[in-house]
């Protein structure tokens, strides 16, 4: 089926396109400059499903968990440079039943004697609780099939899953069998695994025809509902059709399509499984497994955080957390994911990038300067509107800006999602001096103070902690209170109500230290009058001031803005008494403000 | 619009799915064993395309590149722990203009003084080729627009790049405006551009409306319309809106939706260029860029290898190579994909992981056994078709199991692809002893072989080096040649056409030398009647030989299968005389029988 026409569909750009000009840099000249894609085209052409009725799964919505099987033991095993060992085997599986995970590939047992000692130690040790599957992966060939049923001997409920390559290219230049010919080995296996399967109980059938995704659809319909009858499937023991993207071929609506082609025309449907088995190979994995999902598939084979061979198989974790974002329960426990994570690390002995959806040590955290505000403004309202309701935050309905998910859903806090560095504004260094040091700046001098954060984040480079940001700003609005101008032996005394009166000694570099004496309506009112009296006018024009924390002895913490002759400028002062505080608020404005006096500003 | 009904769909699964009965062990349970995902809900609901009429991208294939925009300058370089600085900012901007990339986001430069200053020098330095297209930042504030357009001056052609989150939460909580007065807010900064544009030659205009994923679509079309109109854009003199899924909210299809709608209603078509800017908290951006542009996008924004804030921005890398193994020209030039991506990792200093589609360290080696055979398999049927046809092997069609690009194309060679565990099988090792050592096993010896090398691998859990096969095979096969027996002295005649003569001296240990001599129709024939004539008893059953390389120097590989008394064994013999090498291979299978018949098999 060709495209159709498109009359609005890609006007001419405008935008420069041609050949890059002689004398501009070329990459690698040398190695010519196109690439040789006349080698490659379209895999194959598309399946009409069934054809001349519309297709469904775009119009469908993902309302429930299919049916999650990780493959780590087996797939993702066989991709490590240094498989599993048998404990690092055992951590994993015990990592998948306690994560809830109830059906797990386990091994290729007739392949590995590792694999299949492992097989045996779950027969033999009882790991496998009363409500988990195991599933052993076989080949088509009588000596491996025997050998697989050997080694589940003695387990209660297992899957036997056969697969073979069908794709022509597989069929031609690796079996070297046709179509007639690989069904009938096919069908061969079959009647073995239904023969062994009368000695032994709970065994369920899986074929899986490898590269799916390059077989003719039609061929997989015939082969896979030839194994349908042969085995009996039946609603009471149905049989898992398991179509792989072995190798991604086409953007993933093509899967969907040809998921969707089986869904509606597979025989018995309400006997099969369908399920799907998605690597990564075009960055798509999760797309196709969530496409098939809506066009019809039950079941998702996949490994955590997407180990496997090349590039992996599609990611179970990002599955289930993006169904958990739109509120369908994954049927699978996160709630501490950093911990998963550091089981899936050491058994595959491969770290999960920075930035996997969900997990990675970047995903929930901001830099830049909009993001850190809006986050900032979010969490306040989600914490409003959680207290207004009355529930736990954590239980409150959740819409914050740029955080798909509470990372306190899967058991991370809120520390590592604003860090500051140049391209980061107000609202992050708001937050971070909040959460780290109480600090609620007034909106003026949190805009004024992070342009003295930036202008450090710009000259080193680097990334600004908490605690640099705590130096800098202590050097900057609290430590101008020591001097050069300080005010000593000072006390304050409400004389009458609404009168206060302001005792102490002014000293100044070189200058004999002057008496202070004078009255206001307040203690800082008293204060700028004290220093007027001096020959220092000082305008107190802004004023704030808060604990920062809840016990006796947390600090307070006060902000002056003053204009002290013709600069305007903050102060701030802490102390566990307000009052000295805020003093040494008003003394740090005038210090500063002395400083940009005598800096001729 | 709600999901519609399915006969088919979901029917119920068999497979126990119950809770975990008691006892069993649960992850963490002290907190709970379900995920909190009552909190989250589908992001909105579904936009019909237009109303009534039936969606188009489902039923396309992409057929030529869009226009690629990287925006690692500025997206990608807001989510760095330590942003770029001058030297990284102007290697990462000379890569892009080398892999031929026109249009190129540069920085956000009223918001970091560096950024200013880089514009700046890109400005003064003639950095920027004739067919490149330069993009600034600037938020909706007309200080920062004026800073903007300072930034630029002197640059020939500019895109100047105006966003504003347009979703209701952001409207809400981060702005505090509603629909309305969003809209003058932007029509605001929309006319200020404009007359700024007036005295800057070359600029062009970019609208995004950030978070259009979550923004009412009726709103985007009315605001984007709106601009379309005041900056009167016609196909001389497009406009550009771009349309980012900020944070990932839903599966791909939906974004492609959305983009749809906006495709078909969007006024002056021609003279619009559509843009798409996807990122990955799902996992999904890939799929959502190449639905967006099925959809009707023809300019997509991301970053090299999927860098950008949490997740990443969209991978241009991924989605240009995926172009390119379905026959499509990317435009761009990956010949040497792994100096791109070291350039890359020194500008972001942060690592490409090693499963990343196309470039990760890992996406080319297949340790699996069936991967390695086909692999093996298919290689050997592309060099026959290549020359078949007459066309360098780097020229020829594609089709190669498992490997959906040649690694050539991309620079790599085939060195890293096969790699040998406890996991593979005879082909790859056949392959690495091939590859590295020029061996050609016969096919028996091979399965023999791999079977040593499969108990040696999975004894010590490793991965197995080329050099490390090489010594397995040299103890198995090659040295049992020197001994407990050994034929010295030997020399051979050819007495008469067909009549071969052989004499030497055979020793054992602790017996006395005996002199051999017997005659037979080739060397062989007579070693082995020589043999006899002692009392050993040999029947060579079957036999190989080839040079291992091309020189007159290389070394001849023999193989020979004997059967000496009831013991049937392979040896192996290696000697730059071939003779000799056959000599040596049929004493090391005698040692190797001999052995097995001591150990009493």
């Amino acid at each position: 089926m060709s495209t159709p026409p498109q009359a609005t569909a890609f006007p001419t750009l405008r935008t420069p396109r041609g050949p890059v000009p002689p004398g501009a840099p070329r990459w690698n000249p040398q190695r010519g400059s196109a690439m040789p894609s006349h080698r490659y085209r379209p895999a194959h052409e598309r399946v009409e499903i069934p054809a001349g009725t519309a297709r469904r799964w775009p119009t469908r919505r993902i309302d429930r968990a299919p049916l999650w099987v990780p493959v780590d033991l087996r797939d993702g095993n066989q991709a490590l440079a240094e498989p599993m060992d048998p404990a690092r085997k055992r951590r994993m599986f015990d990592l998948m039943v306690a994560m809830g995970y109830k059906e797990t590939e386990v091994g290729y047992p007739s392949a590995s004697r590792t694999d299949f000692e492992f097989v045996r130690h779950l027969a033999d040790s009882g790991a496998v609780p009363d409500d988990v599957t195991v599933v052993v992966f076989t080949a088509a060939r009588a000596d491996l099939i025997e050998t697989t049923f050997a080694s589940i001997r003695g387990l209660p409920r297992t899957v036997v899953h056969l697969y073979t390559a069908t794709a022509p290219v597989w069929r031609d230049v690796v079996l070297g069998r046709d179509r007639r010919e690989l069904r009938a080995l096919i069908e061969e296996s079959a009647v073995r695994m239904a023969r062994l399967a009368e000695r032994q109980p709970g065994v369920r059938f899986e074929f899986s025809p490898e590269v799916f995704n390059l077989t003719e659809p039609d061929y997989v319909l015939e082969v896979c509902n030839g194994l349908t009858r042969l085995w009996d499937a039946s609603p009471d023991r149905p049989v898992i059709h398991n179509l792989p993207a072995t190798v991604e071929i086409a953007t993933p609506n093509v899967y969907a399509d040809q998921i969707e082609y089986m869904h509606r025309q597979l025989e018995r449907r309400d006997a099969v499984i369908l399920s799907v088995h998605p690597h990564n190979d075009r960055g798509t994995g999760v797309a196709c497994a969530e496409l098939a999902v809506l066009a019809g598939a039950q079941r998702v084979e996949g490994c955590l955080f997407g180990n496997g061979e090349r590039t992996g198989n599609v990611d179970l974790v990002t599955l289930a957390l993006n169904l958990h974002t739109q509120g369908v329960d994954p049927m699978l426990d996160f709630s501490d994911i950093d911990e998963i994570r550091r089981t899936v690390e050491h058994c595959n002995r491969l770290p999960v990038p920075g930035r996997h959806p969900y997990v990675g040590d970047l995903v929930h955290t901001a830099y830049s300067g909009t993001h850190q505000d809006a986050i900032k403004k979010g969490l306040d309202e989600h914490a409003r509107r959680a207290a207004e309701a009355g529930v736990p935050a954590g239980q409150a309905p959740w819409a914050v800006p740029y955080l798909p998910i509470d990372p306190a859903d899967i058991g991370r806090d809120y520390e590592a999602v604003i860090r500051v560095n140049s391209q980061s504004g107000k609202g992050g260094i708001g937050y971070l001096l909040a959460t780290h040091h109480g600090l609620d700046l007034p909106a003026p001098l949190r805009a004024e103070f992070s342009r003295t954060v930036q202008r450090a984040a710009d000259a080193s480079g680097a990334e600004v902690t908490a605690k640099e940001l705590w130096e800098l700003f202590e050097q900057a609005y609290l430590a101008p209170a020591d001097g050069p101008l300080t005010v000593t032996d000072w006390h304050t005394a409400q004389t009458a109500p609404g009168a206060h009166d302001f005792r102490g000694v002014l000293r100044r570099d070189g200058r004999p230290p002057v008496d202070l004496h004078a009255a206001g309506n307040g203690p800082l009112s008293a204060l700028a009058a004290a220093l007027a009296g001096a020959g220092i006018a000082v305008d107190i024009l802004d004023y704030a001031e808060h604990a920062t924390g809840s016990g006796p002895d947390s600090p307070a913490v006060a902000y002056a803005r003053c204009r002290t002759g013709d600069a305007v400028t903050w102060g701030a002062g802490r102390d566990t008494s307000q009052l000295t505080a805020s003093v040494r608020a008003v003394l740090a404005a005038v210090n500063r403000g002395a400083g940009e006096r005598s800096q001729g500003r």
